[in-house]
């Protein structure tokens, strides 16, 4: 029986030596490895934490004093040692544990958290609420430098250095975020990189390279001096730095922590790490190893499934529009690998902006290029384009600039759960005047609309879901402006579906009895409509049916509602989309069933309208 | 006849000595006095920036070389040099010239802006695209120092940093933003501020306040050298910095541009100048003479009407609630004066938070202060929460957390046009899950709105317009969750008016013949709709007509049109609000009546339904 095993709850961790929590740290990695090469997760960075996260048990008490991850991925030591180990097997599945920080799962988690850079404002807040209070606690917050490119730290950062709150801001830095890292401030942690104290704390990461589950955290044997001074950076904002340390010597952590405590002030302190620290696969591959599929744990092999996805068709795709078109520059906000950037940034890595994890900078540039002759293409999951909200409105679109918005794992995202479904971008879309919003409803299409796209010299939106496709079907003819495309004839029901949504309504009229035919349209056009269309199917008295996988309020289908009903409509319509709740993680298919919006769902939804 | 008269062209600038550069500014600066004072618009920080734009213009050939205003308030002398001296008088009315930079207005405006701390993204935008064509020009971008406080700032000038393109950054520190400036890099600032040679900046510039319209560039007679140095925060983000400089010294702008110039880099030049330079009142009363209507020249007094305001109104019932409840905080980003919120601020620094331009920041703060027992209050104009969308659904709205958002010139704000008008709200809103949305239909009702938020421990939004009330009406007894006000009885056809669109419903029922007599209900939610309501809608036969102060598409009316297909019901309904397109600058009541939703149209569709 293993240290592991012992621990009941967080505070016995306190009574462990360094000793023995450098051979839980060994115990962690192990755990961590044989439960996410099961479930899938984000494993190299919570490899890279497993150090940092006992040294904060060992000198807080989470019953009571605040944590907040940033982004949330590397909380899973966290988890795993506040009660959560026993069920760390259900991770990201169905009425399982989040693969993310939860409130609802325990009070040992303080904020949920999904999306970059809010850490040091949500930490702010607590210790600010703690501070007019009178409370005595103590507030953490651990960000990596990836999520330290967002605009979000500067403002908190500022705001903190203004008006004084005791806090700890753990600056994580492995060198990379989820692609790697970007940015003037990285240049900077650069420099330090190249110091010599600091490339003693990557040599020793790097020790036990040969085997692919070291414990590397007890064989740093010359520890060096904690270095105390403060880089201008930091110092200009009115914050106090520390650093950096050894962020895979507990020893060294402990030693730092239990003096920043003492500190009644804010302070960062920086910390160096290895993504994938101990497992050989994920140090040399951190970016594959971000998150994961299940995967061999020998050999770091994916066991997932290798169909095509629509990213890695975007990429594709673009690369071959752009050898074409010298107007055509691509910008990524911290996702070259995600949004399948990875070609284009080899062969023109003049024409890729990575832009860190800055959504609102990323759409305001390309706007900036879209001015200048350019037609910048900002390649973004749907639920991280909401923070470049505003800029599309009044950056991109008041000015009807030609840029286009490839907005990746649009729709259900599945395991990730809440905080990444895309299943906003519809609605939040929809309401800005000039754009126009596309959505292929098969791989296939996605090429031909990526090109209409960019000879179109107006905002475009193409959305398309993560994976790929789960029916074969005939590619769209032909994108013309405003016009759908009739996917199958049929009477008294027309079906208007949108993207990936087509492949259900087919699946579903495949599976009902003959005298059930509906009409079947594929709506690539979520704006501008087909009025044509639409005054067809009032002329001819169809029923209509709208399936989108998106939230129903200020969706398609509601848009579609209105202007049928402004034109005279008479007959039923019903809406198929998300009702109006977050949605938890679980696979894409069993949510599909749980929201009303998989094949049966929409058998049912045809009956009733026949 | 003056030098302004004889400028037919940006060019002839280049040709003036200083001596006449500063006679040209102390005539610009009565003109821009002159005009403002009769047509209302931003003018403390245009006086600010005279000198500065003749240097600009003395430098560069804005024909081909490209400026970009960060909000772009300070353009007005820009606007004047380049061709739009003539119609000035028509500033910021129906069909005149814009407030704000406008591609549309003249070929020397390069992006339309209004919105903070985008400049520098736009910038580099327009850099990176020259430098990818081969082409050579030059690009400038103007900031202040409260926009600096915005996080895209940091976002561009680390992504700036990182792959350097040749630019110059102007951060305009006039020591304010709209609100007294925050943060720690307002600090940093301030210990300049604290030096010898800034102090001698502003001793000289506020030499001659006894005359309200001096001519200050040209009195400055010791003039100081300019000063090299790379203060930390810049450097460590890769960018030079030169400064600071003194702002109303043209001689010393024009030798230091020249300098800069010649640097094949990205540059800072931090200028000092005064906001109102040149006009006593301004000078003494900057927040006052931020964004002023008509006003005295002489007295600096406003003519413009002294009505009560839903500002003035939220901040005074904000502070008689604050006075009995301790959870109540508020948080402004840098809008104490507009939002209302001066007197909360005098008496409880405390429990008040200006955050600076970061309404990202701030939603996420306000979350933070939610998780520890506070009730935060954000008080913030519509337009700007754009920019806190994100942290709207994922911070504050996916934990349920009671944070209060008081949506400030929600609707049409009229003359600041098309950046401004606050006419998305509901749709960004409403298709968020979790949220509360209601709007007060006259000022009484806006103190019981606010009260109700305040005791329900959920998200919730309030939002209510620019100035005051057109009507006087009865208030509201009780707010009850998701439950309408019958403000009229009446027959056949009912009005679901929000906001101060009932005001408006009401008076053109009161035009109406007596045949006419619509039901008049105050739809105080948005969000819940009132389902008892709609059932009595269906069940009773009514028309609908729904009139919002919002674009149409995901708005009010388009929730309420498709609950009530849902509900089944078969009669006639019209949605009235704002259409698919951005709306000009020009009084609210012109507006209104251009965008079919002033009184006579709500007749029209009244009668059309009867």
């Amino acid at each position: 029986m293993g240290i592991l095993d012992k621990i009941s709850k967080p505070s016995d961790i306190k009574d462990l030596s360094i000793k023995e929590l450098e051979e839980l740290a060994s115990e962690l990695r192990t755990f961590l490895l044989e439960n996410v090469s099961k479930t899938g997760g984000h494993l190299a960075s919570n490899l890279g934490i497993v150090e940092l996260t006992l040294a904060l048990f060992k000198n807080y008490d989470f019953a009571k004093d605040k944590i907040v991850f940033d982004v949330g991925h590397q909380s899973y030591v966290y988890k795993i040692l506040t009660g959560r180990k026993d069920n760390f097997d259900t991770l990201r599945t169905k009425d399982g544990i989040s693969g993310f920080p939860k409130r609802e799962e325990s009070s040992y988690d303080y904020f949920d958290t999904g999306h970059s850079s809010n850490s040091i404002s949500v930490a702010l807040g607590m210790a600010r609420a703690r501070d007019l209070k009178k409370e005595d606690y103590e507030v953490v917050s651990i960000i990596g430098d990836g999520a330290f490119t967002g605009g979000m730290v500067y403002e908190a950062l500022n705001d903190l250095g203004y008006k004084n709150s005791k806090m700890l801001i753990i600056l994580n830095d492995n060198g990379m975020s989820i692609s790697s890292n970007v940015g003037g401030l990285t240049n900077t942690l650069n420099k330090f990189r190249l110091t010599k104290s600091y490339n003693n704390l990557k040599r020793k990461a790097h020790l036990n390279k040969n085997n692919p589950m070291i414990k590397i955290g007890r064989k740093v044997k010359n520890s060096i001096k904690n270095l105390f001074f403060k880089p201008m950076f930091f110092e200009s904002l009115g914050v106090r730095y520390i650093g950096p340390v050894d962020g895979h010597n507990i020893k060294e952590l402990n030693d730092v922590i239990k003096k920043i405590k003492k500190l009644n002030e804010p302070v960062v302190l920086h910390i160096v790490t290895t993504k994938g620290q101990g497992y050989l696969p994920a140090m040399e591959h951190p970016e594959k190893f971000h998150a994961v599929g299940k995967f061999d744990l020998v050999t770091g092999d994916s066991l997932g499934s290798k169909n095509k996805t629509y990213s890695k068709v975007f990429g594709e795709a673009l690369l071959d529009l752009a050898k074409k078109d010298e107007r055509i520059v691509a910008i990524t906000a911290a996702m070259i690998d995600g949004t399948g950037l990875n070609e284009f940034a080899k062969i023109y890595p003049n024409r890729l902006f990575d832009v860190g994890i800055t959504e609102g900078h990323a759409v305001t540039l390309a706007a900036g290029m879209a001015t200048s002759g350019f037609k910048p293409i900002f390649a973004v999951y749907s639920t991280f384009l909401q923070r470049g909200f505003d800029q599309i409105i009044i950056d991109v679109c008041m000015q009807n600039l030609p840029v286009i918005f490839a907005v990746d794992r649009a729709g259900l995202v599945g395991n990730d759960g809440k905080t990444h479904q895309g299943v906003f971008d519809l609605s939040y879309l929809l309401m800005i005047p000039n754009i126009q919003i596309l959505a292929p409803k098969c791989l296939e299409d996605l090429p031909k609309i990526l090109e209409y796209a960019i000879n179109i010299n107006e905002p475009v939106a193409i959305r398309y879901p993560r994976g790929g496709d789960i029916l074969k079907i005939k590619s769209i003819n032909k994108i013309t402006i405003g016009k759908w495309e009739m996917v199958s004839n049929g009477e008294k029901l027309v079906i208007l579906a949108t993207g990936k949504m087509v492949q259900y309504a087919i699946l579903a009229k495949n599976k009902l009895e003959n005298k059930y035919n509906p009409l079947i349209v594929n709506a690539v056009f979520i704006k501008p409509l087909d009025n044509t269309f639409l005054d067809k199917i009032i002329k001819e008295g169809y029923n209509v049916l709208t399936i989108e996988d998106n939230v129903k309020i200020g969706g398609f289908g509601e848009y579609v509602n209105s202007i049928l009903i402004q034109k005279g409509f008479k007959k039923k319509i019903k809406i198929m989309g998300y009702e109006d709740h977050f949605i938890d993680h679980a696979s894409v298919d069993e949510l599909l069933d749980l929201e009303n919006l998989g094949v049966d769902a929409i058998i049912n939804e045809i009956k009733k309208l026949y």
